[in-house]
């Protein structure tokens, strides 16, 4: 039986409170066995572009990276965040390497393509680079990915955390029993939004089809739920969409919204 | 015999030049065998300060590292600098990974003890992790550290480049022979500064020391040469310091600067 590989996706609302961040990490590092984590950026990123005078242009909750966006991605993702989270973790005894699909040709994506938008420096992942995952594991290391590929040219390209979770957690579950957990600022996937109560505690792709249908899920989670089916019909051991404040209880099952077959 | 590893550090005027760092690229990838790269900051963390009103101090030429600026330096260095780099040397078909001392606890440090001066955020080394860095490099990866290390507690520190690459090339002494070159704007070290056929083609400890005597070594240069001086004597097998423009040359000896036991 292939050891167990937790694969877990933190956002930026954890990110941008140090408070939330400790907590999150301190659980994290407490998780036994290989692990990657793939951190989204917050709105540091944001805040340096309104410093540095450069204007952002956002489409369908997208951002659209031009070059001077891009290096302010590449330093807040791959820079502040990676190396603050690594430094965290080794702390809690947790050694940690951080990387971008940059290094060591981790991740290779193409730059979008789209009919009508130009995304710009934005990349859509080709290929999970599995024997550098499983080298650096082996070592005990845990990896912490910044959400930056780079294309076949070395282009680097800003690419959503979510997606490249999903890529990562399939492309390991050649080698690794995988769990992917999708942690955020609410309990799972909520019939309500707006009450925590709702909380649907497992979904397969017919009631995810009902509740869509009955425009019962609530927009900003639809590219995440799709995200999520498609890694379980892909190989993706379990899925499991949750609040990061909770991790224990999100690995354990015991708390979020389990994806179903 | 041990396998030969190149450690060569490149500075910011190459850094802030896009044109002479894929010069000096180009002929990086091209250099065979092991090798690690270390590099500088240049301009860009100075002028990020000035975009973000975040007041910059420096003694002795080095910076006063704040927590504001730790975190300025660890986006420009540990993201967009180390990230380009390594983005160019895969195109030059030379895969690398980048990081910092806190990845894999590379390169632990220590706050600065300092009698007078409170330098901040500002590390110097304890401790270099040859296990993780001969394993990259036996994963054929070359390995581009960007100039931020960690302490025993998770605390980020800022550290002078130049030491760093002192300091990895020492430890990796026992495992490899190990060369290390220091590139720059000159040609080597000039007994006219400003006269760049006053090239100094070799110095041993005690010319260094005749020279020094009579003022003949520009102050700027100093700190480096003790530099590769300290690394002579702990192993390191050579010691170069030249121009980057000239890198093959620097590495077949045939320019530049080779400092001798």
């Amino acid at each position: 039986m292939n050891p167990t590989l937790h694969i877990i996706k933190v956002g930026g609302n954890i990110i941008d409170d140090a408070d939330k961040l400790n907590h999150f990490l301190s659980d994290f590092a407490k998780l036994n066995g290989p692990k990657i984590l793939v951190h989204g950026g917050g709105k540091l990123a944001t805040q340096l572009a309104k410093d540095m005078d450069v204007p952002q242009q956002m489409v369908d909750g997208r951002r659209i990276t031009d070059a001077a966006t891009l290096r302010i991605v590449t330093m807040v993702y791959a820079g502040w965040i990676n190396k603050n989270i690594v430094a965290i973790l080794n702390a809690n005894q947790s050694p940690a390497i951080g990387i971008t699909g940059a290094d060591g040709e981790a991740i290779i994506a193409h730059k979008r393509i789209h009919p009508n938008i130009d995304y710009g420096f934005v990349g859509d992942v080709d290929q999970v680079n599995t024997m550098l995952f499983s080298s650096l594991l082996e070592k005990e290391l845990t990896i912490v990915v910044a959400p930056i590929t780079q294309d076949k040219n070395g282009q680097l390209l800003n690419t959503n955390a979510d997606t490249i979770a999903q890529e990562i957690a399939k492309a390991m579950s050649d080698l690794y029993n995988t769990t992917l957990i999708y942690s955020f600022e609410k309990k799972g996937v909520l019939k309500d939004v707006n009450d925590e109560s709702s909380l649907i505690r497992s979904m397969n792709q017919d009631s995810y089809q009902i509740l869509k249908n009955e425009n019962l899920i609530f927009a900003g989670m639809v590219p995440k739920l799709d995200n999520a089916f498609a890694a379980i019909q892909s190989g993706v051991g379990r899925v499991i969409i949750g609040d990061g404040m909770e991790l224990t209880a999100l690995v354990n099952g015991t708390s979020g919204t389990t994806i179903q077959g």
